[in-house]
């Protein structure tokens, strides 16, 4: 016989490339986000929280990372408007800044936190939903407005718990790129428009120093370059001259650490070239901050950064604009260093490249410097969790007039598994205590039980399910990692007493082989009525 | 000379119907939402965070109130899928239900707070993104749990500062309300769909009592009724005898009273007709809780649901639904009382009818009795912050098994207008300490101080504006509502001091007349720069 079918039931999923959050999952974030609202409060940030929705006109197209492929908003016709919803947290600043600019205070501090979606291809860990949590001053001309945000994404970082040693925050100035630019021959401040394509080839080729080494970088600046496969990538065309002052930029790091390695050999036997010794031999141990030597921080701080803008400054010559970002890292390095914020936690580093679409000056990433296991079971560098820098532009899209800005972005989502990688995030779940149900018409007593634990300020709940198994009443605690059980039946009733079963203790005694011990250590006890909450809150505080 | 016109600029504006929130709106919303999220952990419920996006397949269409017009949902097509934004939380909780049957804990107890998004025509103080703030019991079928979810609701009321006395929650049952139509005949337990648009204007007739009287309802019972305007609203066409027996029950309330006056005329000389005078004549008085006096609230709460059982019980008659429904609110009452819930906080209401949309069994509803200024001036009744019930159906859509499900949703932005009114809710927001720019080239030393009141945890910030103008600097103080201003220009440097501007004190000075009293409280004082941090503490615990 055929078999009849019903209707269509509708498939219960999430739709491709977003997720749900579980408990801790939830709590955890939850915690986070407070944490790092706090210290932005603490440095005169004021919420802001706008709407998911946007119209598609104010949104603009000013995603940082323009060169991404299937990149894109979520967007509808709605009554004859397209609206999106937001993919960041700026592009909605910029629209309140420019539609309350009369009523905001000059500048405005602001912090934002939530959920923000791309309309991209989902991938192992990237969802098409994730939060984000900025912080960002509108207004201020000043890069002490850019120093103050360094510091506080450092204090962020540790407030969450990443410990001073484990993370870096290398700020880099755009100005100072836009400098070499300019003397390597591919940027004319009379027309900045011109040489646009060559100048986005290089800035690729400088991002990808890493993967390609220095030959690979040497050939994008050039002709171009075949990789493994035989795909051939267009070079910018660069002469060897012209290319020559870029491949300086490339390599400021190595060559800055060079120099103070060439002074130090004056001095040790020891040589550096890498960070980590560099880090050694200036006394920049690990966890090594304020407390245990600020004046030290400060004078490495200041020889570190001289050095390097120094250097900085003989590459960009006679550029005006490169002149002017050298001494605004300076700036930012002074203002950082007096505040106690040294290279243990905060350095100039020209190898910051960031998405470029919108940043017109200081640009910053924090990366966390310990290892990870990935996927593959190979260490690895955990990489950035957060990033910014300074848009002049973004306001004058909606009034004309250029506003000043500057920001960070914190990816908490990626924050949050670096912690959980490093075994840093508690997100064992306190379950509640179960009053189990022996007789049904004792309902109301059972009831009462939990309405005393409450009062106390103990997380309990009478079992709601089907009472008739009892068994399936423990298991549904433990599937809870519920610590306590309550038990009373009949006898117990007539006796004015509990049964207390200490579920933690007795999944601890399950594992364990001697009968001795077993009985030493009683999992379940029996208390009067009344001593119950008290005995409860015993058993509670012992776990913890 | 004709003006040359630039590109267009986009309107910084937000979507029609969607706003934003500043500052305090943010952070005291959020303060209300973690107390809330307190009682539903400390009752057992666990975090559960959906996308924001469903497929409409999921979603499907469950509003609870499915009469108003306009009603929908924001969607769009994406990749030969329809995805929208969710409108409530219950349909992705039932879409979870299904979705992870197989993992969940059985009863799933969760909650969720939220932003949800309804595609309706927006009018005052009504947005299309709001706040839901919900708890929703899956897989327990005992009205053990509707019981719960009252008592905390109550407690969640009380948690954000609603006082007892000051709201009531309300409990009705579905079922009570089918025995009623059963009885009337127009319910046919054999054939559930017959007589539908029938008892559709019957509910909506009971649901307009207020607005309308007894004689409107009665009008719309039978044939139909005309309004003011002229308009006519065609009737269920009852004869008298059904009309009748929903009268009972629409009257119920009323005539519950009248029984009690009757009994207590006999005792006494006084009559009550009201809830505000059976309030007084039963003892329970505003505020009046567990401490002053459980064991008469019990009684109270006994004798209350006692009488309003045993009238729905007559009215119900042999229809065995609704004396299912008049036991499980009996049940209801009980346990609630043996927790110590009377009616100064839950009674028993068959007047509550709620969207009928998908509820199944107890229904619940939270209003708050104290009156408010509406915008005309005139008092009113605050009305409805909260409601829920049970819905043993939604799962079923996903699966084909029925699972029994109940839960509340708070309507926290309501909420927040209620404490608002009452002048029960802190928006003062307590600006940063502003230190001022004297001289530009000495901002690292401003910035220090910064870091040394940061450092004690004062929230703190070194004016980032343009420092020419100093009028502005304090002008900023002002609008950021800051109680301190630090000041430091090169003749203190030189001394090692600081200025230390008491703002607050200096607005209430300058509010006042006399001389005197201008120079007997010094707004600001001169200190050490070492003493800064002490001092400042000293002044924002004065204000606080």
């Amino acid at each position: 016989m055929a078999k009849t079918k019903g209707p269509r039931r509708p498939k219960a999923e999430t739709p491709k490339g977003f997720r749900d959050y579980f408990g801790t999952e939830v709590t955890v974030r939850k915690a986070m986000l407070d944490k790092i609202a706090g210290v932005y409060h603490r440095y005169g940030f004021d919420a802001l929280e706008t709407s998911a929705v946007e119209t598609v006109e104010a949104l603009g197209k000013f995603l940082p990372d323009v060169d991404r492929p299937n990149e894109g908003v979520f967007a509808w016709e709605e009554d004859a408007d397209w609206l999106a919803l937001r993919y960041d947290l700026t592009a909605p600043l910029a629209r309140v800044a420019a539609q309350y600019r009369n009523d905001l205070p000059t500048p405005y501090l602001r912090y934002a936190m939530g959920p923000v979606w791309r309309n991209e291809k989902p991938g192992p860990g990237r969802f098409r939903q994730f939060y984000q949590c900025d912080a960002d001053t509108v207004g201020a001309a000043s890069v002490a407005a850019d120093a103050e945000i360094c510091a506080m994404l450092s204090d962020a970082l540790e407030a969450v718990g990443i410990e001073r040693g484990d993370y870096v925050i290398r700020v880099n100035n755009r100005k100072v790129l836009n400098g070499v630019m300019e003397v390597a021959g591919i940027l004319d401040p009379a027309d900045p428009e011109k040489f646009a394509s060559e100048r986005g080839i290089v800035l690729r080729a400088i991002d990808k120093l890493d993967r390609l080494g220095v030959e690979g970088v040497c050939a994008l600046l050039g002709e171009g370059r075949k990789d493994e496969s035989g795909d051939f990538t267009k070079g910018a065309g660069l002469a060897s001259a012209q290319a020559e002052v870029v491949l300086r930029y490339v390599l400021a790091k190595e060559r800055i650490l060079k120099r103070l390695s060439d002074e130090f050999l004056a001095r040790t036997d020891e040589a550096f070239t890498d960070y980590e010794t560099q880090r050694k031999l200036l006394g920049i141990e690990r966890g090594m901050g304020k407390a245990s030597g600020e004046k030290h921080t400060t004078e490495t701080a200041l020889l570190l950064s001289n050095r390097t803008l120094a250097y900085l400054r003989e590459i960009v010559g006679a550029s005006e604009t490169g002149l002017d970002g050298v001494s605004e890292l300076g700036e930012i390095s002074a203002l950082l260093a007096a505040q106690g914020y040294g290279p243990d936690r905060i350095i100039i580093d020209p190898s910051v490249v960031r998405g470029l679409g919108y940043y017109t000056g200081p640009v910053y990433e924090a990366e966390l410097t310990f290892e990870i296991t990935d996927e593959k079971g190979r260490p690895r560098q955990f990489g950035s969790v957060a990033g910014g820098g300074r848009y002049d532009d973004l306001v004058k899209r909606f009034t004309g007039q250029s506003v000043p800005a500057t920001g960070v972005s914190i990816g908490v989502d990626r924050l949050l598994a670096a912690l959980a990688a490093k075994g840093r995030l508690d997100t064992t779940a306190q379950g509640p205590v179960v009053v189990t149900v022996m007789d049904r018409d004792r309902m109301s007593d059972y009831m009462g039980m939990v309405a005393d634990l409450r009062a106390a300020g103990i997380r309990a709940e009478m079992y709601l399910g089907n009472p008739k198994n009892f068994g399936n009443q423990l298991k549904y605690a433990d599937k809870r990692g519920s610590p306590i059980a309550i038990i009373q039946g009949g006898d117990e009733a007539a006796k004015g007493v509990v049964q207390i079963k200490d579920l933690i203790l007795g999944a601890k005694i399950a594992q364990q082989a001697t009968v001795e011990e077993w009985k030493s250590q009683p999992a379940q006890v029996e208390v009067s009525v009344e001593n119950m909450v008290q005995a409860v809150r015993e058993i509670l505080d012992r776990h913890t």
